[in-house]
């Protein structure tokens, strides 16, 4: 028994998307519900009131940043992540699989684990099933994820499916080293593109067993149809009483479509860290604001936003904000940013419970397909 | 008659520190007061909201910042600085003055004005007391003051003269140049070291006749008994109806030793720049968070302090923020900072309320002198 349950509340019959309760022992999350990232400890530029004012529920946290830097033990003792970032909600912890590939150096992958070398000094350091379960645990994680292997795209059939096997492998370790107190485990779906291996590894990981499953390997560098392509295959195998979690998922016309598909939970690093870059999202399209056309612009960023910002701030000052290299053009923007995305997954959740997530789609389709003849999207990394 | 008028409430006979009220269209200032320092439209990582949540009833912005970034045009046809920042408290303006000597490059300075170049891209520009007035009036500030030169420290004394006599001609320039609108004016006393300069430069400028007078050139690297020295000479020649201001103090021993002397105003970029750079005022000296003596303080950064950094965050984590480059770190950092400044400020009207000021002093006298043997005080440069 862990502290995290889930119920299905109601199911939309045009698509498929489901209406979810996630408890937890730091409060309820609705689902569908996309989860601001908060790589180091902080959501990056936001005061954690102003995470919850701006609707999240439940935030996720690297297990790799705060292994390396300052140290689980450290965290632990005094007492957890929570307490640590005065975060009172619910914090779901990746495995810390995902930035070994992409951040570290050095990688020796072997049964036991991955040795790699840490990018802030260069220190050699060990992470395995059994690392990877303890230091979620002893940052406090009310939802940690199974330790697994995240191949490149594209990848051979051999390697990805030798990845997958050893993946399922880690996945019953995690389940077993787990201390059962509680907190909530996830398994994670890897296999690349390959439908016969993600069917594979479904198969494998739900017969372990876990309280939750993800699909990892995604928005990778795949095709908008193979990523989709593999949701529309595996969430349907997935057990109907558990939540799924498209994982570092993703433009906000991706979360339709794998909500659609009957994922539960998403994650990415897009609204923050583009607000960084000064690219605002809006009801109308991306706006990036720099650009001279809004230096005398006394509007808001979206005149349909009811975020702080734009409530009181203009683009006019927000370019002017970031063009002198001021912090609060990163506070300012990450708060639009992260409200946008928020308010997204709320009118998505809104339609869910109106069975009218198939109109919703149709109409976020036509708008895709008017913007992207009109431009490019940002690069969709999902790591912070 | 300007919107803005000043009432001294008290004296406190035991060092001549003053309880004042300043009133301005955009709301009442309690003196002493401290003025955060807004630069470019912004308090350094603070919503205006927390600014005013912190204890600040007035700011000050920067004319030179301004005027080059957006523009004062812009600034006016978008409704004027309060409403550009979001900050509806009152505002005062530099003139400029100031950061056309000590950051803009290739000076030439003329009756007429000076002409200088752009510290951001080397366009080229005229500032004299009729444009100083012109682009403080556009931003819609409460309390101008007056286009004045700063003379590097040490001066010669015929150099400091024949620039105090210019300043004096550039004060009368600039009243008469004013559109007598409402906004209050002031005017700056110089005359660097010399004490028969400062008392020329007193009498000249009360002779135009201003709403209210600061003393510039202080803080330039003298001595502090020389600072003092300079106070304590000027301070009782002014007009003891009108609010007195020593531009660009300081550090909180400064302040009090200047408030002692008759001075009701202060602003000062310390608390928000030192922050930035991981360097936190506490009641018992300065902390510089990134020691390694925080990695696992539980305590806040001081536990005698209201401020919401000290009430949510531990040193420990603040150390991980800042050594993980973090924004929050800046923000949180600032918080506490400048509620310091702003708590301090409180404690000294509250001394001169009581009739206290003298023992405040010989109290913090005592602390300085016993922390002076400990460590070196940061830098003091005031521009921001």
């Amino acid at each position: 028994m862990t502290d995290v349950s889930f119920e299905v509340l109601r199911k939309d019959p045009s698509t498929g998307a489901r209406l979810g309760l996630l408890k937890t022992a730091h409060g309820d999350v609705e689902t569908p519900a996309f989860m601001p990232v908060g790589t180091q400890g902080t959501v990056k530029g936001l005061l954690p009131e102003t995470v919850r004012e701006l609707g999240a529920g439940m935030i996720l946290a690297n297990t790799y940043h705060l292994y390396l830097r300052p140290g689980h033990r450290l965290i632990e003792s005094l007492g957890g992540l929570h307490r640590f970032m005065n975060w009172k909600g619910p914090i779901l912890t990746d495995s810390g699989g995902f930035q070994v590939y992409s951040l570290s150096r050095l990688r020796k992958i072997e049964e036991a684990g991955v040795t790699f070398q840490s990018h802030i000094d260069g220190s050699r350091h060990f992470l395995g099933p059994e690392e990877a379960v303890e230091i979620q645990e002893s940052l406090g994680s009310d939802i940690m994820m199974c330790f697994d292997e995240c191949i490149p795209h594209p990848a051979g059939y051999a390697y990805a499916e030798q990845s997958m096997e050893r993946t399922l492998r880690w996945a019953e370790r995690c389940r077993n080293a787990r201390r059962k107190d509680g907190r909530a485990l996830f398994g994670i779906v890897q296999g690349g593109m390959y439908p016969d291996l993600r069917m594979r590894s479904v198969e494998g990981t739900v017969k372990t067993g876990f309280d939750g499953y993800a699909l990892g390997g995604l928005s990778v560098g795949e095709t908008k149809e193979e990523m989709f392509g593999v949701v529309e295959l595996a969430a349907p195998l997935l057990p109907a009483d558990r939540p799924r979690y498209v994982m570092g998922v993703g433009m906000p016309g991706d979360i339709l479509e794998c909500v659609c598909r009957g994922i539960d939970l998403f994650d990415c690093v897009l609204p923050t860290r583009t607000a960084r870059n000064g690219m605002l999202f809006t009801n109308s399209g991306k706006l990036v604001i720099k650009h001279a056309q809004y230096r005398t612009d006394e509007t808001p960023v979206d005149p349909s936003c009811d975020c702080y910002t734009c409530r009181h701030y203009s683009r006019a000052y927000l370019r002017h904000l970031y063009l002198s290299r001021e912090i609060l053009a990163l506070v300012l923007n990450t708060i639009h940013n992260v409200r946008y995305y928020l308010r997204f997954i709320e009118s998505i959740r809104e339609a869910v419970r109106n069975g009218r997530t198939g109109d919703l789609l149709k109409k976020f389709r036509e708008n895709q397909a008017a913007s992207d003849s009109r431009e490019e999207p940002p690069s969709t990394s999902w790591e912070e």
